[in-house]
């Protein structure tokens, strides 16, 4: 089985160092796959096992750091080291998508309206659409930061905030950015009604109708749908399931099609999970700058890495004003709040124009409130929480998966995020799952909505947004009946 | 002098009645001609009136009608009569607009981007973009309001809104829509982000780029910059000051061009101030349902009528679902919040779908305090409040026009809302005014930022909502200098 890729895997200090650290990593690993440490647990502190071993405290760190670099443990702030999720129980990885080639139209607006309107319903089990449990954020405390900001900004509150928007929160973002490897100025962002108008203004600034964007295959839904109500064409190209878009494929797509603008999710693609590793997004960066093609960078589930740093942008590698840099906390914090952004490069002009023509400003208070608690609010507190939750609710997911989905079903190794991506055998028709498991009060997102021409039939997207439960449970053995029964 | 069109006009109970009454009429007729009566002074009450002059309390009522269907005085609920606007202190009114024929693409976003940059600046005098003064609204019930129902949302509150957005909002403004002639249920409303994009999302519901809008000459600049940055053309139909778009124009028009869609402000147009008459848009509705063309209804100054009657809306008179109404609270209530909606008639499902491409959902917070506010905040009185604060400072500014703006000079007589179309003498540039009045930190609209091809040269616009003070006096005095010396 190929080692994960994880951040660590680019330090190369480790190489060449002694035996002992390695004897020592060694001992722990088999504590961990024999699993007398289960995933989740902390393995035992460097001091604990410095003493117990009588070894230094370096070469105890030596070798944690070792074991991380073999995707067994990982390193949480302030904490310690953990047992990383035990992949040997996973189902299998799918392969390199493969799309078919040519450009087309999108057509997925029925079967999204169908998600939509079932995660409406508190009835229906939620693993269809993109919506974490509210439960998970700090509801209370963005409240109580609301109400603060509005008495303290009085009459001021009401007036049109017209782009580029709040300061205060182009502020908070620009000091953020510096985690994103980039460090970008609250002058370069533009305030939006959360990440998808950042996405539709900033297709709107780089492509006409009846250009082709290029995506990767498959895309969130959301933004083909966008795509498709701008009259513009995509043109889906192979991803990894780890690595994100084959660079290869692109170069080749972009020698053959006149491509206006390319649109990722590099961190954590929806529905891929996939995290490109930062040297490929430096040589993505580079090839679109070589044929002065706009690059749209949907970093939506960017702080949500399960490791032990946060990925950086292709922005952080952007020496032309390229790349179209887009985000919110959405994913984080509030989605209810639609508090989004863009640091649009090169276009900021028609971005802020666009903007203004499209939605006029953004609601004052929900800024402010958002600016204040990412200024005051503990916000790496909350998202720290929040990430553990989703790690452990894709690994419990995913193993539930292994268990109860029919022989021969894959299962995506997402690095941050909270969405898998299950491909079952060939003989599965996921928009036939879909409907029967609907008519359970079961919520999936079939394949198709993830391919404009309506490809990856045998698969469907699993939303682990939510905590494990019996609930969740019991419908995953009802799809994996579902799909069996179609055998 | 033309009597001024009020919804009184159209009651035809009066014209027979007795001789008493109507001298009754005269004598008080007489003290508001001779000044004795001034504009905004309440007259004599009904049973005063009765006992001075012993005449039954039906007889004064009879003339206090007269002398409002004359235009001289006006009824305010639970509050008596009142003298009107004198109109004899106004300079005289434009005639009707003739817009250079054929389709064109827009380009008023230079401009737009300066005065909306203006209105960011407090040391601009504020009579450029459309922005009532803040201090007008009730912002701290607003904010205990919105405090409020966050408390009780509580998590819930954290969610994905998707449309057709907060059944709470929809509930409220359907229970309105019988004051705009209409009985919509709260199923026919998809909520947005203000207006604006209710204007964009019904756009795109009706037409594709390269297709024709017709819109009133002149048209409000934000909607001109939707249709340019959508790639559809604009076709200006000439409008009346008063009565707003001229139907037989539209009517020729129709029969030259293909028209995809035609969008209006038939309640106190931006910038005319123009209120198209009941009778007059049945006939708009009529005419378009015969052709098969939607109406995009911008209903935004609805409520902010000075007369004693809402005006209704077209969409009361659609039969065939084509009149796609759209509205907000953002010029009585809340700019800051950014709540608008739309009921868009036949295209629902369209609309739906484009909402959620555009921005996937609205805050909701913000759709809950204003659907509470409407609910039990006290929304009529409000509105109320600033309707007269909005009649006052637009009469007060039309009379200052009079005295300060060069010889020759021409005012609009809106009958709601809060902006004055103002005419210059030929020889006055209105773009070279805006660049001179803001180099002296005064922020005004000039007429072409009205029109796709600029006309209105020697046209402004002035944002009458904020309350009147010496500071304005001031701005206006400069104004009118600064256009003298162009002569």
């Amino acid at each position: 089985m190929k080692t994960p890729y994880t951040v660590a895997m680019i330090k190369p200090a480790i190489v060449s160092a002694p035996r002992l650290y390695e004897q020592t990593a060694d001992k722990v690993g088999v504590l961990i796959e024999r699993g007398t440490l289960r995933p989740g647990e902390r393995v035992p502190s460097v001091r604990r096992l410095s003493r117990q071993h009588g070894i230094s405290v370096s070469t105890v760190l030596q070798a944690y750091m070792l074991l991380e670099n073999r995707g067994l443990i990982e390193a949480r702030p302030q904490s310690g080291y953990y047992v990383r999720p035990r992949l040997q129980a996973l189902p299998p990885e799918p392969a390199m998508t493969e799309p078919p080639s040519g450009a087309s139209r999108v057509s997925v607006d029925d079967l999204v309206a169908r998600v939509m309107k079932a995660m409406r319903d508190p009835d229906i089990v939620p693993l269809g659409a993109g919506g974490p449990d509210p439960a998970l954020f700090p509801n209370e405390k963005l409240h109580r930061v609301l109400a603060m900001v509005a008495r303290r900004a009085g009459a001021s509150a009401n007036t049109y905030d017209v782009p580029p928007g709040s300061i205060e929160l182009r502020r908070q973002i620009a000091r953020r950015s510096l985690d994103w490897g980039c460090s970008l100025s609250s002058e370069e962002f533009v305030t939006t009604n959360g990440c998808m108008e950042a996405l539709n203004v900033c297709l709107r600034a780089v492509a006409k109708p009846g250009d082709t964007i290029a995506v990767e295959s498959p895309a969130f839904f959301g933004m083909l749908q966008a795509v498709e109500s701008l009259g513009m064409k995509t043109l889906e190209i192979s991803s990894y399931p780890r690595d994100g878009m084959c660079l290869d494929a692109l170069d080749h797509a972009t020698r053959r099609h006149k491509i206006a603008a390319v649109v990722v999710n590099l961190n954590f693609q929806n529905p891929l999970g996939s995290c490109m590793p930062d040297e490929k997004k430096k040589a993505l960066v580079e090839l679109l700058a070589r044929k002065e093609i706009p690059l749209i960078e949907d970093d939506l589930f960017g702080d949500l890495y399960f490791g032990q740093q946060r990925p950086k942008t292709a922005r952080a590698f952007d020496k032309k004003g390229l790349v179209l840099l887009c985000g919110s906390v959405s994913k984080t914090l509030a989605p209810g709040f639609r508090v989004g952004w863009t640091a649009p490069g090169r276009f900021q002009t028609q971005v802020e124009r666009l903007k203004h023509a499209t939605s006029c400003a953004s609601p004052v208070l929900t800024q402010l409130a958002i600016a204040e608690f990412l200024k005051n609010g503990g916000y790496e507190h909350y998202v720290r929480r929040i990430r553990r939750a989703y790690a452990q609710q894709v690994q419990t997911i995913g193993e539930a998966i292994g268990r109860y989905f029919p022989a021969g079903t894959k299962v995506t190794r997402p690095q941050g995020g909270f969405l898998l991506w299950v491909e079952f055998p060939k003989w599965v028709n996921a928009l036939e799952l879909h409907r029967q498991a609907l008519a359970q009060n079961i919520s999936i997102c079939p394949g198709p909505m993830f391919s404009p021409k309506q490809s990856y039939k045998n698969f469907i997207r699993i939303n682990c947004g939510h905590p494990w439960s019996e609930r969740i449970e019991k419908a995953l053995v009802t799809i994996g009946r579902l799909a069996e029964k179609q055998r």
